[in-house]
């Protein structure tokens, strides 16, 4: 299965409002087959960071699920309150 | 809970055995009750480099778990093909 980290940094403050975004989104990840996982996670060393643990049926699984309508409008709503978005590493899972 | 990320580069060619030693380890960690996730995978972009995401009970459930002697004694399978070891992240799990 094919997993991603990924590490969003937030304007000052908004921090726990990408969090209720992100928990949206995972829920709504999670409720589709193709997603095994979509955690989120808030830094305990650096400010206004969220990291997000994501694990998929594929790579293309993926990638599919970012032309869905819900998935856009919840990258819609992170845009305006993200400072920057940077992808940690993509991984194949193992155990 | 209180969510790790590790990377550990390995030496030429020991990626593998380094993911047996610590799928090993997971399947024992998962097996207590402190440790709600220990997932192992490889770098699709980086060679001989593994990542390691763990979710425990709280941090000193973690710390606690580095004292049992099987933890110390899969340390020490791991040290001798490790090149070097980085701690991403250490997180609050959020969803």
């Amino acid at each position: 299965m094919y997993a991603l980290i990924g590490k969003l940094v937030t304007k000052a403050g908004q921090r726990d409002r990408l969090v209720a975004i992100l928990s949206e989104a995972a829920r709504e990840m999670e409720a589709t087959s193709d997603c095994e996982s979509y955690r989120v996670h808030v830094s305990l060393d650096e400010a206004d960071t969220v990291f997000v643990y994501e694990v998929w049926r594929s790579e293309d699984a993926h990638a599919a699920s970012l032309s869905l309508a819900e998935v856009k409008a919840y990258i819609d709503q992170a845009k305006p309150i993200l400072e920057r978005m940077e992808r940690i590493a993509a991984l194949e899972l193992r155990s």
